[in-house]
């Protein structure tokens, strides 16, 4: 069974970040993020987006948690979309977690648009009702589309007009970053982002995302709050030692540069299939609808999800990891079974 | 400053775990605990306890969240002692995540006794209360001390006979198996604990710990439980592949004695200066009384905690990574500055 | 400005409860629901529904908490209306006290279909999902229409078949009942229900609500989870008092279908009136599409909702206390502001 | 079986209590505590106390967690006695609802000092803690002792000093006054008091309490955090006309002074006994140590609770509804029993 194309998480990690994992085990360090590594990893952070706080935490549902937990008392609610992974593949986390309430859009491509927030914002008068107060969107989306630079400007000023805050689940910001080819800080902070949930795990590390507060009031209790949602190892050396490493050289650009690349090879390979519809990939994300009969024999040979039975939709996820060679097979095996 | 005695996480990972994470990064992988390496270590778990359900987490107090939040409904309690981890060192993360209550007794040595138990027994019957449903203890406790075999079967049988469950955080769960040597299945599963949180980061893992149910009917849901509970990560692999390891050669023993070892060598070479009063040490951690000038001398130059600064009370804890060499010289900057 | 019609919560509480209350207010009583008050309405809640457990509580919303509460662990979640009052009104209770969370799915009449249920159904095998247990229904619906028996039995009989259970929020259970004319064990326990919240204060009670769990085996902690969720008051033969007057000659009954009927002739006298567009009412409730400008002008002598201002629909609701009087001079004011 | 002395919630309601019921109950009312009554007793309390903010709550409770929750973040916690009422008979109902953690200290009389708060200050420094935001006493103490205006300033000053809030349990803050014989306001605003539960189910009301801002920004969204903390009727009218009661006349000074006085004179019959220790009360509760053999027979007939077993210690609870009568029943059959 190929597993290669089932998710940009069943990669392995670099091989620059396993060595930096390795030269970060020598000798002893301050536990809990107070290590030199991780003022180090402070640093590059503030580099590159100024004055910030970052809170390394392990996963992304854990780094999207610590973000709204920051963000909300318990009565207050988060405006998403209803694809959003806060929303659906969570298991329930930021509720029971933050004590909050969610509260989902319909949304068809994973974007959320001002009409969709300027819905809920009666709700702020009404004491019967969970009270708005943080917009969560995804960049890229749950469903491989992307915000543009303006799209997200309009979202954070209507937010802040109406004394909202506007959380980014970035969990492939790099993808987004890569795909616009502009950079981060003018899509989140510049913008007019507060919190960003910035991943790593989905582009070539071994674990470990960061939580980036603009709004640097919201992350006032912030280690505290890491702790209590279980986010905090003791040797985070070995989490901030990748992060190091991740933007040296720019490697969390090449890798994602890379896995959108691979998408947009293998979208062009499986175009040429008239036995598929295949959605045009905005980062390392293939849409593809296909018989129902093919999608029952291609599942013998490989690992994938379909994303929406009612009209046979597939995803192929690319990695910093996919070769060409693995995409020309896939589109290979596609074309026999289709013949 | 030194930081290798303020704690067993101070240290790094073992050399052969390092290796362990490297050979792991090898191609692809099913996401989310359920690839080869994960199915290796459930074997294993399952050759050292039986039939038994495993549940990896990323760190201790990821694993005690885990464990009481299967053993318990929102109205039900937790009794422990007062000095226990998950009552004074987890940020209140079981109360706010399990929803529950802890109901703390004190405690000098950090163990808790039937009686202590029996005290909470009255509360079942009343619905203003919380109802205690677990005991936590702690193997070794929190104050270096051990449970003897016999205390873990009293308690057990006494809760038991009660309608209580027992929950076991073995974040030290190693250097007491080495300290009684003893087999780990008899101080656990044999002597009626239904659910042991096993330790590896304080014990030479990079991170990674296991909930350990013996009790299956409690781990039902224990994989959305884990989700929910911020444990999971995607290339879970890095997390199996080190209890792999950790279990090849008796690799956790090892790192175990050597840490309990040197707290003994370290306890005897501080013996021999009358300016401080050294208790004997249970497994790897020192207590020690001194001069309160003594101690802020000592601060310049390491660092260590002050366990009880009412009668100046320092604990100097050793791991697997400490060394002779570094123990002399503990010890020889004390004799130094107490001259 | 006349609050006649903005809910069935604004009339105050029927005359036989008022003195019922005042009959209770003799000598002593043990407190919490231990009294002979409480025990006297346990029984007639027998004598209706056969051997169940019932659980006053003080408010709607804290029944439904309780009944959701108890069928609950805090991974798993609650399949609802999007328009039901636990997902819209309620603040958040459901999902802060309980920890769970609610999976809300489009409706426009306030009823939900086993095609509803069956959507969620596959979550149950991930456990990135929270794992769908219990199925609420609300009768009659916050849309002011009625499952048929039929419908209740289907789904009743569907979520079973699923391992699912099955609340239904019966804040309006008795104008339910008095519409479709049946015996209330009809439509819920021997149609399937699991627990049923059953209304008190929109029918003439002070305040107070019952949870009666068919399912017995779930209330089996009700009574601490009635006190953690803040539903116990010493002094509860204030409430049960008025349970037991509410059964005497069927006030219930009376008072719903009083209100029903009211609500019938109110509609009638509307529907001649052709500025108006009149929904045929099924229990006390009235939805009346009408001109936006004429919504301003009856705003300011009457106080009521506007229900989906997209097609200014407004309604009008009926109590126990509700006259013709009352309902011809609204209607009165309405045929003259629309001349 | 008498229960007159098992608490003073055992009474009923004042009969000016019951009248004022009664009359609330004429016409229509807007519901959710915007009614006029409640409009009324918002100018009471502000006569009392100055510029407040009152939410109006069902139990006492309820009161607690509402006055709480607005008090706390999630990683916050609550300084208070152990014996304390929030910690002891809330059913975890702080801890689940407000996510926080209590945090006790040991008290024999119920009081607590400011040496016990400096003791949690160290833990403000820790992540790895709970974070202590809030002290909470109790006014009278569920010992039956009481603070003196100089003992609240001086917990007060000493919170403020450390960024600490004070909140006060005053469901029996009335019997306080009363004991004090001194200005509500002076012992609780003008002290240095926050937020204050002010009790009315122990005093003679039905049911109600009332949370007192004094400091108002705690306040700002206290109708969504009574509405998400079950603490909303509908008919609020039906609370807040019993509080317009309360105040009328000095009601609820009246019967906290009978309360008291009763309690006195019980004390002062039972002291002539020798087989009984008797502590002198300071308000409604009057605590008497016996032989065990007496608890026993005394059970047979009287409802009350044992305090402590390891000493044999009884409480006799009165209220507004004790009369003399009673009291010498009580002191005749001990003596009788005791012959």
């Amino acid at each position: 069974m190929i597993t290669a194309f089932a998710s940009d998480n069943t990669a392995g990690a670099s091989e620059e970040i396993m060595r930096a994992i390795a030269d970060a085990n020598k000798g002893y360090a301050v536990p809990y993020a107070l290590d030199d590594f991780s003022n180090q990893s402070d640093e590059i952070f503030s580099r590159i987006f100024g004055d910030v706080t970052v809170c390394y935490t392990l996963s992304g549902t854990g780094a999207n948690v610590v973000a709204l937990k920051a963000m909300l008392r318990p009565w207050q609610g988060v405006i998403c979309a209803d694809v959003s992974h806060i929303n659906t593949e969570e298991a329930g986390a930021p509720e029971v977690i933050t004590g909050s309430k969610l509260l989902p859009v319909p949304s068809y491509d994973g974007k959320i648009k001002t009409e969709d927030i300027a819905a809920f914002l009666h709700d702020k008068d009404s004491f019967h009702r969970v009270s708005p107060r943080v917009v969560s969107i995804t960049q890229s989306t749950e469903k491989g589309t992307l915000y543009s630079i303006g799209e997200i400007r309009k979202i954070c000023s209507f937010a802040h007009e109406n004394d909202l805050l506007v959380h980014m689940d970035g969990s492939r910001i790099a993808n987004a970053v890569a795909a616009l080819d502009c950079d981060i800080k003018a899509i989140t902070k510049d913008a007019g982002v507060d919190v960003l949930s910035f991943g790593g795990s989905k582009n070539g590390l071994v674990f470990g995302e960061a939580v980036v507060f603009f709004n640097k009031a919201l992350s006032r209790d912030y280690m505290t709050m890491r702790k209590q949602s279980l986010q905090l190892i003791s040797k985070m050396r070995f989490v901030s030692a990748q992060f190091n490493e991740f933007f040296k050289n720019d490697l969390w650009l090449k890798n994602a540069r890379h896995a959108n690349e691979m998408a947009y090879y293998l979208a062009e390979k499986l175009q040429s299939n008239k036995a598929l519809s295949v959605q045009k990939p905005c980062v390392n994300a293939v849409f593809v609808r296909m018989d129902r009969s093919l999608i029952t024999k291609l599942s013998k040979e490989f690992y994938f999800y379909v994303t929406d039975s009612a009209v046979n939709e597939v995803r192929f996820m690319c990695s910093f990891q996919t070769t060409k060679e693995e995409a020309d097979y896939l589109a290979e095996r596609i074309n026999t079974l289709t013949k």
